[in-house]
């Protein structure tokens, strides 16, 4: 997917030439238009900057063989219809086309592309006034070209450039006729008829109040602009800039997650631009401690090392940040923020530059560098709600640019209708892969066969479950009872955060309330010991109730069982699921056994093997499982796991998870199949703290203590257990951990 | 795994200064021992070619970057161990690490990587006459430093390089004792103790006469080379000269498939050499009709577009043509055979050449294009046992390079221990991947845990067995119920084989007797037509008997099953076995239903969808399955399938498979998700012949029309079916294609 070189291509030179002779006739008079993205001055820098800057010839000629592709093909505009089908993609097609046409007709001053804009908004001016609301909108605000109003939103949003684009080359007359049949209807639609949708302080609010806002600024309209900024009231109860203060936690981590930041950078980014350019006395860039910026640098903080966005909530597991809204809101922040290195790095990742000064800009400090920057995001805690007082998100990082480690650890706010029912979930990333992984969505997006490419009932099911995540799962119920309406006054709870000794990175945050009775507390720690090759995490997650529950430790992997040391029963000719409710009738129970201890299991995934080593306690029990069950339709994907079920009040998981060795099979080779570390053992634990130590081959012995009281970073602990004294001062310490130079 | 592009590695240059002044005092007398590898004239090519030749420097450099790391960690000769482990693998290292040095040492002349030869061989010359035979050898021969002779024979292959490419270098004293010590006593354990291992018509056999026989010319000890050459006896029942005879049918096509040939490559190119170097007259590059050239190309012509062989009978499904063995076989027969411009394309995915004359002139060759050239091996048949008369493999190809699809068929021999039960079987290759895959071994090489790395007893009850592939089953048991020996008498026939017209090319054979009393026959076409977008796959398996049987039609895939027409009940809550015994036993049954009339299912592999419509007939059941049952150590990898049932006397199966489509998850884009291809309808079928219709969208309509009766080019056939009349002439006969330019 992605590629760190760019390389100039054949041909742009040869073009540049061309754009001598291309003339556009209408054009010629002085624009009096204001832009709202690229102006004339910041085009003919474009012009004078290709064929010298790579990464800007590589966009430009990817948006010239767009259109090359497009002017191929007939023109069409389409009778509206179902979501993933011809006539919904071809609309979408169309404004990606009509704004590409806008911005080469900028850049080369050839009348053809103006000319397509025009020839194709004369389609959409007869169209447009004979649709009603389309039909198949469902649960959803419906749009007119398309089922819902979301995608009408990024139609105009896009098609607003463009027009932009051609403002002066079109006549009056043309103008005239675009905005009363189409930009004006359009807008009204959205704004007016959908108002509760266009108040909403949601994503698909910011995308209307930026496609709204936007054509409001291209047509000289301030009663649109107004309406998108301070909302349909004008009172700032919904509107664009509200939309800026409750939908960012401070430092900028948007509730919803990565998934859905990276769709709203787009009008976010898009509608700050032409605000900046047509009102800078707004100081949009400026609003809320410059949240534009933390809203971009906390998702570009949270993706993986391989660029991927972690799918947190309903999420794709695939979407990185080279998809265009993040290359958009990329350039404009390098632009607007300063240069950073970390930024440069993931542009060299995105391999792709917006067609304005910002992107000029991008690409020319790439052009400079001898070597391409890395992306290396260090360790990072966000704190999630809009006062930043709802939990947090941390995220502990080892190592340097795609060969980093990462552990994921998720307590925030619940994420609204999107949000999954994880607190206290985590994510193992190491070797390039999500090693213990989210399962995302359960979704097939866009694929038109799989329930019209929406969410699939799985969804609700199976993937929002407490079960389909790395967390406790208690009483085989998921947290808040799985009531988004629950969930939604609750949150995690930060205790604390380290990573002032690389060796020895941690994150601890708590939840209570989501099991009503039942507190739940999770340490989690990234070591880097030399005398193993990668770094290891190492988990305290310690539940506490005053009555009996049966509490679950899952463990979600992907690729093969490799062994493990548990004595268990399979069911090998006969599967039921794993329980009845909350996302255990998803699960094939494989096999069954009593945990031995410690417990340990290793499996093979890419070139590298992964061991789980655990400490049980006495009489719980392991299951090996797989997803798949109650699934007539196929939707969900088969994947294994691995669970401890323990019956108590209080319990304390304690594990440790090791990557080792190499394996290729097109080489035949395999090295440390084995794991290095042989036994996780709790020393203590109760109230005030737990003590637990990690062995393994070569005398190493890491002792881990964790204070379960209030965090202070002053307050003393004594634990005697094992025939010795712990001792340490503050929310944790680690003894025995050789650092890694 | 394989990239084009050879880049020149820095520090090159700067490195051929530096190899001037390193001077290696005990080698400046000339030399007199006469080389089988790479003489010191070939040697001082290469000196010369180095930083002009970026493939060469590139082998260079890694050779360089394993001797460096060897270097840079302690010598070590260890007590012999199991499989997989330390010591095993510490060996493996030794002899590639002394290879390597031998190799350098000619080249740079620099003593160290002498020395270093010397210094280990001096460890092997206390270690070695303390051992007995290995104790865990199971049911192989065992070796001494290893638990099979196979693998002490790689060492003493790879050793006998690199004592060549120091033995002037070597005090006699030094050589004399290597001999006496190492070479001879192992020589004499592969040749004398493991005689019959070492005259065994295998690879295991080819892999101890190349070793004992070069290890006889590098010592000068001719009694070694007959017996390598002419077997212990040295009546040619057995030995080198015996293996080329049988173990390659006429074209090359070796028995066991493209997996194992690959393995046997490596002595067989490696000793063949060393007598063409020692024994010229012998004219082994020669023998047999150029019988080595034809097992190469044979080989490379098995490869799917990617590289990747076919992991036909026992095999893995990683292998590739890029493995050291092929880039050596590939070398030494583009010298000896001459330039083509397939095997060049070959080397460029394989980005390495070897270290002696035949690598230099790749590199050359490969450093004079400007354009990488492309492997596209057009479509091929292969006969196959030693006379070409028992049956073969067929491969149909369209498109070029990396972007062809490929249909293979399998009609040959069985394969001795490690063949599947699988005659007719395919594979459909599409996009870069196994679409409709073949599952290749139940093993996980080379991986300690996994049953020391060595084949797993679901290689037996599953991998092998009929069901895993795509072929159809009879009454639930496999071809010869499964036995070995009697599959080894039994072999496919083909019918015919065309592809003149490269719109419609077509493979077709049959099987008799794998199943008493049934005949199978199937006839599979490569179609392309201009109305779809990519070749599209029609099979005709006809199965006929005079009792009636359960016919099973299994179809296995990847990926996501994303939609189908058949009305089926899940089985959502409670999964059992489809089976108990053949296979069977390890598939979970995970929905059935009746299947309709056509059947259609679409899945998506990767970026692209696939759909079979078949004509099940009437009243056919359909099963959809996945490995994974009776698989209590988690052995098997989990796969669906789908499997069509029908009960008859008599039963064509018609099915066509479109690829189709795009989708990425990431850019949220899905098109056409359904195929084209809407219908398959058996107009006709009876002993003489059989009319099937193939429809789809926008009129298209195939008749697709194939004789039963025994093939002939010139015979006629008539059949009134439908309301019209068929006639053609010859084996089959398709109309309605619109050709593809």
């Amino acid at each position: 997917m992605m590629s760190i070189v760019a390389r100039p291509r054949a041909g742009i030179v040869a073009l540049i030439g061309l754009l001598a002779l291309s003339t556009a006739a209408r054009s010629l008079g002085a624009q009096t238009h204001q832009s709202v993205f690229l102006s004339p001055t910041e085009a003919a820098a474009i012009r004078g900057a290709l064929g010298k800057t790579p990464l800007l010839d590589r966009s430009f000629a990817e948006a010239r063989a767009i259109m090359d592709s497009a002017f191929a093909h007939p023109m069409d505009v389409p009778q509206p219809g179902e979501a993933g089908g011809y006539a919904h993609e071809r609309h979408k097609q169309n404004y990606r086309e009509m704004e590409d046409a806008g911005l080469l007709f900028a850049i080369t001053r050839d009348a053809k592309y103006a000319r397509f804009i025009r020839d194709m908004l004369e389609k959409y001016a007869v169209l447009y006034p004979t649709l009603g609301p389309h039909p198949m909108a469902q649960n959803q605000a419906p749009g007119k070209l398309f089922h819902q109003s979301l995608n009408e939103a990024n139609w105009l949003l896009a098609t607003a450039i463009a027009y932009d684009c051609v403002y002066d080359w079109l006549k009056a007359a043309e103008r005239a006729r675009f905005e009363a049949n189409i930009f004006r209807p359009m807008a009204d639609w959205l704004s007016v008829a959908q108002a509760k949708e266009f108040d909403r302080i949601h994503n698909h609010g910011t995308w209307a109040t930026a496609a709204v806002g936007t054509i409001g600024y291209v047509m000289g309209d301030t009663s649109y602009v107004n309406r998108a900024l301070y909302g349909t009231k004008r009172n700032r109860t919904g509107g664009f800039l509200r939309q800026l203060d409750l939908l960012f936690s401070p430092d900028g981590y948007y509730m919803e997650g990565p998934y859905y930041v990276r769709y709203a950078l787009m009008p976010f980014f898009q509608f700050a631009e032409a605000i900046n350019r047509r009102q800078p006395s707004l100081g949009i860039y400026e609003y809320r401690n410059e949240i534009l910026k933390k809203a971009l640098y906390s998702a570009l903080q949270t993706a993986f090392p391989n660029g991927i966005f972690p799918p947190i909530n309903d999420a794709s597991r695939t979407m990185a940040i080279d998809a265009p809204e993040v290359v958009l809101a990329l350039d404009l922040a390098y632009q607007h923020y300063g240069p950073n290195e970390n930024a440069l790095g993931a542009a060299a990742i995105q391999n792709e530059v917006i067609l304005n000064s910002a992107g000029l800009e991008v690409a020319q400090d790439l052009a400079r560098r001898t070597t391409p920057p890395r992306m290396s995001w260090g360790s990072v805690e966000f704190t999630d709600g809009p006062t930043g007082e709802n939990g947090g998100l941390g995220i502990l990082r080892a190592g340097r640019g795609r060969d980093a480690t990462m552990l994921l650890m998720k307590y925030g706010v619940h994420g609204g209708g999107h949000g999954h029912f994880d607190e206290l979930h985590f994510i193992f990333f190491d070797d390039g892969r999500e090693v213990v992984p989210d399962y995302g969505f359960a979704r097939w997006i866009n694929i038109e066969p799989k329930s019209g490419g929406r969410y699939l009932p799985e969804n609700d099911t199976y993937a929002m479950q407490t079960v389909a995540h790395n967390t406790v799962v208690v009483d085989e119920t998921s947290q808040s009872l799985a009531k988004e309406r629950v969930a939604d006054t609750l949150s995690g709870q930060r205790r604390f955060f380290s990573t002032t000794n690389a060796s020895i990175q941690v994150m601890s945050a708590s939840a209570d309330g989501q099991y009503p009775g039942v507190s739940e507390q999770r340490t989690m720690f990234l070591i880097r010991d030399q005398r193993l090759p990668y770094p290891v995490a190492v988990d305290l997650f310690r539940v506490n109730s005053d009555r009996e529950h049966a509490y679950d430790y899952p463990i979600h992997f992907r690729g093969q069982l490799i062994t493990t040391n548990a004595k268990y029963s399979a069911d090998s000719a006969l599967q039921t699921p794993l329980g009845t409710a909350f996302g255990y009738e998803h699960i094939w129970k494989e096999a069954t056994g009593i945990a031995p201890q410690p417990l340990r299991m290793t499996w093979l995934d890419g070139n590298r093997y992964y061991s789980l080593i655990t400490a049980p306690g006495d009489s719980a029990q392991v299951f090996f499982g797989r997803t798949g069950a109650h699934d007539p339709n196929f939707n969900l994907i088969s994947e294994p796991l691995l669970m401890i079920r323990a019956h108590a009040k209080q319990k304390l998981f304690a594990s440790a998870i090791e990557p080792h060795g190499y394996f290729s099979e097109p080489e035949e080779r395999s090295e440390q199949a084995r794991p290095k570390l042989q036994q996780v053992r709790i020393i203590s634990d109760n109230a005030d703290a737990s003590v637990i130590d990690v062995e393994g081959e070569g005398g190493l012995h890491w002792t881990v203590m964790v204070s379960n009281s209030t965090p202070s970073t002053t307050s003393h602990h004594h634990v005697v257990a094992n025939g010795r004294a712990y001792d340490w001062t503050g929310n944790y310490a680690v003894e025995g951990v050789q650092a890694a130079h």
